[in-house]
């Protein structure tokens, strides 16, 4: 091994430069912008590494290009499917950039630009981890398969139906999925699952145009009152969802998982300080790592109606727009969640309101006791040189749903990203030390694994 | 008059350039953007005409000059005071105007531009009525004296004060205030008072930036909720609002404005299509123009958090803000109900929000009994060639209070801008009929008032 981490090291500047060239290219999913030239320039990289790409349309009316590759050993016994999308989340608000989102820079130590972390730098390192096998060694010690999703950030609403329809090409032992980020301790993380998510958007109109809130206001509906309303059903006084059902068969979490989560290094007083807060929300008597893993939200991500902008506008507005993202736990499926959601609207009397699901992922959990998970530990053990925190479950949402419920193979999580990367916010990063050893890490476990 | 009418139609494309003139001055008084340049522009024009200008700085930190004019006659018995407001509203969404907002272009009879109805085009009208009488019978038959306001649409913060510390300089027997639209079946308004309103801007703050609503949503706040649960205190099921007091000492309509509000032309049916609405807002036993002309409002003119784009993006905000404006009536006063507002938080637990009075006007209300009040709509009936629709007060809010209250002088309103003036909205305009009626009744009434 001493071999390989001698050639990351000596060839990481360019490794750098390469990631760069893909940084530039925008691939904003949710506007549609760049991704498939991003396609083009991610196969053309793979190919010369020595990964055989294949550009799969996933159908439908944009028919996005999932990127599959493979580069097989017939004398491995195991096989590893890598999870990634190369898909960015939208750049704005871009004045609050230090630097542009789509001209990655280095600034102490870290690369700056939209998709350096989330999620263009984590599966680059795996890239050049096998490159950097193949350099020394010539072959890898197991088979590595690539899922790189298009439409991560907009909820991969085309994932599941692609997977269904082809598990064979996808068949492996384990799965690994990098993204997200590390622990705030710095030291890695090793994570059995995550949250699923549903998003909704739903919009309440007014009359047809707005109105002068003075000449008008009194006999005239108010779109952003009818929201308020539907939203103060949507919650108890406690702050716990009131959604029939919502709530059904939801698992509280294990001893084992307990012990996981008490040893996970969190500075409560810090961690508040950090980000300005006097409180959590409640309930009072859950943990913050508890809510975070094991029990659902109904988080507002928008709410949007008349005058934002400095000072007074007497203004009666004709839209309201609310989005809404429901953080899932096991037993929680998004479809039967919006289902309930739905019944909870006609229920209290919303018909009026227009809502839409925008995208899903699905929870997914993989078992602690799982015998290939040591191997993981190990390898980061090497790759970062520290001592891995073990994650339950991650508060984020991947699809790797589609990866454990569909293609049945279970799935862990190894973030490459530091913990303070500013995933889909102004000046995401990707700390050098944190791909370096992730690069080193990937390298080590296709030899963990193959043992 | 004959020959004073003759003059206006001979003089009419005339004044329309000279309006224009000002129209493409900005001066947008939520941003303080060109206010003073329009101020020069203005006291020229009216040195021009005849009117003797005298800019008065109001005093604190902006120093905003509200613009005074006085043209008198030793022989007039009586002194009309003229309030008009030559500042206006912002012009955003600016992609919404069929023409820029400062470049002001006639279509189809009408003069398109912001500040065309409000207000500049409406007092501009009372000056070329002065040109007009003084080019035929070379004075006029009232002492004139005009207060032009520099901050009506941010509500006019220093006028109470500079009302109170300069009451001899604006004595007058009667005020005339042009603003607003006509009633929508064109013919022209007289109406007796206005709401006033409170407006106001609550602030929450969650965590000290946005963060992810997956890798964080759970045991952090969300001041979006937080503002959605203040809102929901704010109002009972029914739609009435719930602050302790709100509607205390409201006085319902006599008979005789019952009758007024009977006789305003309205149809429903017709008015419901036009704005696309299904239903009024509650309470259901009250008439459209009771709710407008004689029941306060809570409107949120605004309510901004977290994404408002297209497609989805999982935020967890950490800011919410909420404008909101209270139309008022008689015997409700801004700062009681201000009082009343911050009780309602501090009794519900919001002591958390930040909360701001970004501006008022106290309601106003003349008596339709007044005896000069036949008089203003003789005058309308010269000017219009139609019989004047009489309300006891309409929906929107002008610094009226001031005279009313201040002054004590009783005021009436006359607007002269059409129904579909598109006020504080895009697409603003005044019809060029309206303009002329407008200049042919104010001259009219000089001579009525001076009877």
């Amino acid at each position: 091994m001493e071999k390989i981490y001698q050639y990351i090291d000596e060839n990481l500047n360019r490794f750098i430069e390469e990631l760069f060239i893909l940084v530039r290219q925008p691939s904003i999913s949710a506007r549609w912008e760049g991704v498939e030239d991003c396609c083009k320039l991610l196969t053309g990289m793979m190919e010369k590494i020595g990964i055989k790409p294949r550009v799969l349309p996933m159908g439908g009316k944009r028919n996005p290009p999932l990127v599959y590759g493979e580069i097989l050993n017939p004398e491995a016994k195991r096989t590893l499917l890598i999870y990634g999308h190369y898909d960015v989340q939208p750049p704005e608000p871009l004045d609050a950039w230090d630097s542009p989102p789509f001209q990655p820079t280095i600034r102490n130590g870290r690369m700056y630009g939209r998709g350096t972390a989330d999620n263009k730098g984590q599966f680059f390192a795996h890239f050049k981890a096998i490159e950097s096998v193949l350099k020394i060694r010539g072959k890898l010690p197991v088979n590595v398969k690539f899922l790189l999703d298009p439409e991560e950030e907009v909820g991969s609403p085309s994932l599941n139906e692609f997977c269904r329809q082809n598990k064979p090409l996808f068949a492996a032992d384990m799965a690994l999925n990098s993204d997200g980020p590390m622990d705030t301790s710095g030291r890695p993380r090793l994570s059995f699952g995550n949250r699923g998510v549903l998003y909704v958007e739903v919009n309440a109109q007014g009359a047809n145009m707005d109105l002068h809130s003075g000449n008008f206001g009194g006999p005239i509906p108010n779109p952003a009152w009818r929201l308020v309303e539907f939203l103060s059903t949507l919650r108890k006084p406690d702050g716990t969802v009131a959604i029939e059902g919502f709530y059904d068969n939801i698992v509280p979490p294990t001893p084992k998982e307990k012990e996981m989560m008490a040893k996970i290094p969190f500075d409560e007083k810090k961690f508040m300080e950090k980000y300005g807060l006097k409180k959590f929300a409640p309930p009072e008597n859950l943990g913050y790592m508890e809510k975070l893993m094991f029990r659902p939200t109904l988080n507002i991500a928008g709410f949007t109606s008349g005058y934002g902008g400095q000072g007074s506008k007497t203004v009666l507005p004709c839209k309201a727009m609310l989005k809404m993202d429901m953080r899932l736990v096991v037993n929680q499926t998004p479809e039967d969640i919006f289902e309930k959601y739905l019944r909870h609207m006609k229920k209290h009397g919303f018909d009026d309101l227009e809502v839409k699901m925008l995208n899903t992922y699905a929870p997914s959990r993989t078992s602690v006791d799982h015998p290939l998970a040591p191997r993981f530990a190990e390898a980061i053990r090497q790759g970062f040189q520290k001592d891995p925190v073990l994650i339950p479950a991650g508060g984020g949402s991947f699809p790797g749903a589609a990866i454990r419920s569909i293609l049945n193979i279970p799935i862990l999580s190894v973030p490459y990203g530091n913990a303070d990367e500013n995933n889909h916010a102004p000046n995401e990063n990707l700390a050098i030390d944190c791909f370096k050893g992730g690069i080193r890490t990937t390298a080590a476990l296709f030899f963990k694994l193959a043992e």
